[in-house]
């Protein structure tokens, strides 16, 4: 078999570039007779060249002149795992337009640029391919572009951010709060100092554009994704959840409305038959609906260096095989089909919601009149404990955001309602 | 974009054929736009060409000679949905010797030619591609062989027929006899009259051993699978493994174990909260383990013209886009690494145990004997009933199956063992 070697540009070397620089050196040989190629990687751009690395490469392949690599005719592929968009957008731009071929595990960048960079791999006859941006070792951009390319999805509901998924389930599983819950995953090293990006949504929404984009065909940042991160989530709220037969998860969702896209990302209720509600911990799990291959779950460790960089691995190895056999990465060109991103308050949900009330006669017809008006219908209502606590518990059959909002909001200003207790979305119902 | 035609000549028009001929036809400017190629089927083998069909081709396409469109200059691929080995082994490789790619979604052919057919298509330099032979809809073949391709896997445990599925979820969630669940079954059309293919277990032996080879790169066939069906379980199994709080599956499972192979299908206990518990009904489902990546899950349909055709269309696409780009199919030779098949009793396994008993001091102890004596190690005993209701019920440890099943054979031929009540496996403890 051919032993000819691609060679490597990484950008970056943290947890993903150290795991894929240990997995090409102690499989390589595996890697060479079943992918037909060798990957090696020869050139490493770091911000310090002196600090030690627990990495098998030999430390004339350190640079901090992350261009030289861009630009060095010994470089076959480029492989940025810097994150962020300043400095890896300019440099993935300068790769492709040199027809050099980039893998990126980075979701910022293909996030907020993936169009244009699509757009720039076709122009420079470049592969482009980002398999690790979204839900970290698990198989998704491949199956979707490709083994799905002959179907038509009509949505997809990802649990795809670790870090909230552990926060949930220790919430939903050992009746924590969420500051106890967070503070947990940040003693594991589950989440950052800084939570942010995960508890407030900014990570599943990245990645929920990316998954729009490939999957619809079409242009969608994560600007456009609709976004309400956990911190608001009560333990009364998981508990309710559960005694109804939902668990709560934080779901990305992008989905067909007619021929819009709709893209959000806020936790729901989920049935506990539904596949998404046994995906437990740091786990991600992505359920996509298709015309015709029907329901498709892909469920694996969303993130790592060692999952990820399997993802990395496989995206080198399918670039090597291109260098060294021919033949081109199946997909976007950067033009798409443009459909519209839908506003959140044009699109459809269910919705449960818990109304601390005044516990009279009358009260429901009032309320109910509210919910009739606005035209949102009623799945099932009933009430809870009586006099001080009496509450009102509604599951609305789908309707239409905005008049739901509106309804809420006229709830709340009538005297028979001292309360919105819970307010939380219902996904994957039949 | 490139709008070259790339004619596909049909082997077969049953089921996934005529979901192939009619998905091509509604959607084929989608997949035209997003694969960059043309999918048409010029020609059609089937018995008899006088008989209506519901699909959309003109009646001059259909011919009952096969072999005439293996050897047409005008066919660019041959899809072959015969089913069985013979025609469809002769007509394979014969399309393939003279250079000619083949897709098929025909699992006895693969799992008992597979490294005949991947030499043969080497050697031919043509493609040979099978998504559709493993669990229907489900992305299974080209996940491992590629975005796997820089990782170990070693252990795949699948839900891989959903006849039997079907049956084993009607027993749990209704408590069914078998009898009555596969009557049901095959009312609803997911048994077929004589179920024997299904419920003793080759279907999914056919499909352990394609799996098997395509994870392990080397050549199992369906005759290397030890195999158990499910036509011995009873409601009584099932209800007590509930209790326990496990679900009992039909399992494919191969395995590495040190550099052997293990590979084999029987019914098993899997705990409650393992994510292949959750797979109800006719769903199929393989969970992957791979040193890497970790826990891989992937779930979906398994059967039925419109999955298994997605499947197929996502290697049409595949090999079309290789005549008209360039590039080759990623994987094996047909060579592979000749691993060796360990036999069942050199395997190793977790076994639950409910022994019909009398009910006396002592028995425990001479019981625990017979299990010790032969280097079974039990996790967990404990009695069940009085009197003449007696049982003991164990779960052992890992445990090799030859000692595990002379224990079980030395049991029986105590007086003190009534009878053997149930002899379950256990898959899917942490």
């Amino acid at each position: 078999m051919t032993e000819r070697v691609i060679r490597v540009g990484m950008l970056g070397c943290g947890t993903v570039g150290s795991a894929v620089a240990r997995t090409l050196s102690s499989y390589g040989d595996d890697i060479a007779r079943r992918a037909g190629v060798r990957i090696e990687i020869t050139r490493v751009a770091v911000r310090d060249v002196a600090r030690a690395r627990d990495v098998p490469l030999a430390s004339q392949v350190f640079t901090a002149d992350a261009a030289s690599i861009v630009d060095d005719p010994d470089i076959d592929v480029v492989l940025e795992l810097l994150g962020g968009l300043d400095p890896a957008r300019p440099l993935v731009e300068r790769a492709l337009a040199g027809g050099k071929p980039v893998v990126t595990g980075n979701k910022e960048l293909i996030a907020a640029a993936g169009a244009a960079l699509e757009a720039a791999a076709h122009a420079g006859a470049a592969d482009l391919a980002y398999e690790a941006a979204v839900a970290g070792g698990i198989p998704l951009i491949r199956p979707l572009r490709e083994s799905l390319a002959g179907d038509r999805v009509t949505r997809i509901i990802g649990v795809v951010n670790g870090t909230t998924n552990f926060i949930l389930t220790q919430m939903s599983e050992h009746g924590s709060r969420f500051e106890e819950a967070l503070a947990e995953a940040q003693r594991l090293g589950y989440a950052e100092a800084d939570p942010t990006a995960d508890v407030e949504g900014f990570d599943a929404a990245a990645k929920c554009a990316i998954l729009a984009s490939v999957a619809f065909d079409t242009r969608v940042t994560d600007a456009d994704v609709y976004r309400e991160g956990i911190t608001r989530l009560t333990a009364r709220d998981i508990a309710d959840a559960a005694r109804l037969g939902y668990v709560v998860k934080l779901l990305a969702i992008a989905e067909l409305d007619e021929d819009d896209v709709s893209v959000r990302v806020h936790p729901a209720m989920v049935p506990a038959s539904h596949p998404l509600a046994n995906v437990r911990d740091a786990y991600n799990a992505v359920f996509i609906e298709a015309d015709k291959a029907g329901q498709l779950m892909f469920y694996g460790r969303g993130a790592g260096g060692d999952p990820s960089g399997t993802s990395v691995i496989g995206d080198l190895i399918r670039v090597a095989r291109h260098l060294t056999y021919g033949g081109r990465m199946q997909g976007a060109d950067g033009t798409g089909l443009g459909r519209r991103i839908r506003p959140m308050d044009d699109t459809h949900g269910q919705y449960y919601l818990n109304l601390h009330v005044e516990d009279r006669p009358g009260v429901l017809a009032e309320i109910a009149e509210v919910f009739g008006r606005n035209g949102v219908s009623i799945e099932r209502v009933w009430q809870e404990g009586f006099g001080e606590d009496a509450a009102l518990v509604f599951i609305t059959h789908r309707a239409q955001e905005g008049p739901f909002q509106k309804t809420v909001q006229e709830l709340r200003e009538r005297d028979a309602v001292r309360a919105v207790v819970s307010l939380l979305r219902v996904e994957g119902e039949e």
